[in-house]
């Protein structure tokens, strides 16, 4: 079992690149459910969704969320009721929420409706929700507001500076069915290239995960997400000085650090190499912008060789 | 005021009439919620609905309800989910049931979603649902089914011979806002040329409101559905015999009985004019098919000559 933390898109690049060395269904994504939130009534997982429409090669392909040949009636019909616009719903995407709020009032779990949606789209890999109770990573600015993710991000387009990010509910939350097990008794466990701080860093902050991680057997091996000091996207810059945490390969690895025993840098980085391994994190240097899938595949191959590496010292 | 009990088409039709003649502000539509739904999570109000699109002339030209112009995007989409595709909802339309769901789960009333339902399309003249408690207008066939109104009406598409109609959900049932004080407060009670049995039957089938109704000192005046012993529109044919009636303008006249003080019938129908006299009730004759505005004023012209003559023979 090759299990995989997984914020959005960066993470769907880097598992379609692994499953195109291993099989699918020995691939588990442990997913961050942090910007998750309720919309017109309708949940929305856009980690979730992102990842799985981007697998099922239906995400939009310029925007990188939502779904391609998208249309917008519904919400543009919508602002005649006076709806805040700021969070807009394409109508394909609008039939996703709309079947996991009503599984959900079902009384389905997050994680099944998950596996729904993903094999209605045909994803062959197995999506868990890193918890099936109701978080939200929460953004406090620098001039003392209290934002949803999505309120940052979205409607104020990641500007305001940031004091401080927490995972709201987490204190009430357990790992989603499957999730402990799969870092556990996994292979080898990979933290995919995406947000330190609200992908990965939320997923983490799901009370159990972390420590099954550092209990796991498994070599635990991570992907930058900086590339030469800048983010590949997103808004990783503007929310590791938050933790404060250097926005450089080196500094994510720092962030992560005993949780890691691999860290995968670009060769922008090449010459921080020494510097990780300073940290007692095992590197390589690879090509890490994910352009293709045959970069995504080598990415994928140089996190498992590292891996095998790993655990082949550790064994001696 | 004027008030109109009304079910879907043929009542927005009579509206937009009488709006012709009288301020839309001094008309009040007591309108039809039984068969109202809840569809994917979204709580649906078909005559509401109808009449505010019709009136806003944003219904779709050939169905006569649902949006013009419409879309079915979402709809789709949902097929990949397994969702029943009989009961398909447009992507304009959802629009309506998403805002209002999301109201009626934030504590609003159906009344009040209603009045800013009816505002957003412009429409000005009062709709309010004959209650805001949610009830279902069943049907139970021949061979024994028991059918929610639209499965009978829209998946079976009203195929099935009916052996009964009720309200479920009336007996706990009590009439909207303001229903009764537009009932017993009007000049004029008008009964639209809706379905007399799941449309206006249903309507009285809330308690209270028939009752106000027998209390009125407003002459009370209906519209024939039925034009030379068919419907003009709908399945009113199939569910008359169900509760012991003619399918005719005499047939219906005699099922609402007392509750009437005149009935309008259709040229068609004029040589049964002198039955309807004969059950008490004062009866004209005028051209009932509202196909175009001028007709419908007209019609609803000669609905309130005959109020006022009732009323003035009630007064001598």
């Amino acid at each position: 079992m090759y299990t995989v933390l997984a914020g959005g898109v960066g993470a769907a690049r880097f598992l379609r690149g692994l499953t195109h060395l291993v099989p699918p269904d020995e691939v588990v994504a442990v997913v961050n459910v942090g910007d998750d939130l309720t919309h017109l009534g309708l949940r929305v997982c856009p980690d979730l969704d992102s990842i799985t429409y981007w697998l099922a090669r239906v995400v939009h392909p310029e925007q990188q969320w939502g779904r391609a040949d998208e249309t917008h009636v519904v919400a543009s019909e919508l602002e005649r009721f006076g709806h805040e616009p700021w969070f807009t719903l394409g109508d394909r995407d609008l039939a996703t929420h709309l079947h996991r709020t009503l599984r959900l009032a079902e009384g389905a779990r997050l994680s099944q409706v998950t596996t729904e949606v993903a094999r209605a789209f045909g994803v062959d890999l197995r999506l868990l929700p890193a918890t099936d109770d109701e978080v939200a990573t929460r953004i406090t600015t620098a001039d003392g507001r209290d934002l949803h993710f999505q309120e940052y991000w979205v409607r104020e387009r990641g500007r305001p500076e940031v004091a401080s990010v927490r995972l709201a509910g987490a204190e009430h939350a357990v790992p989603g069915p499957g999730v402990l097990e799969a870092i556990e008794g996994a292979e080898v466990v990979l933290v995919a290239p995406s947000n330190p701080v609200v992908s990965i860093g939320t997923i983490l902050a799901v009370p159990g995960i972390r420590a099954a991680i550092e209990r796991t057997t498994a070599p635990v091996v991570g992907v930058s997400p900086i590339v030469g000091g800048e983010v590949v996207r997103g808004m990783a810059h503007r929310l590791l000085p938050a933790v404060g945490a250097e926005v450089s390969a080196v500094g994510v690895a720092r962030h992560y650090g005993e949780l890691l025993d691999g860290w995968v840098i670009d060769r922008a980085d090449a010459d921080r190499a020494e510097e990780v391994g300073a940290l007692g994190i095992a590197c390589e240097v690879t090509d890490t912008m994910m352009d293709d899938v045959e970069v995504a595949a080598a990415l994928a191959g140089t996190c498992l060789e590292l891996a095998a590496s790993i655990r082949a010292r550790a064994d001696r």
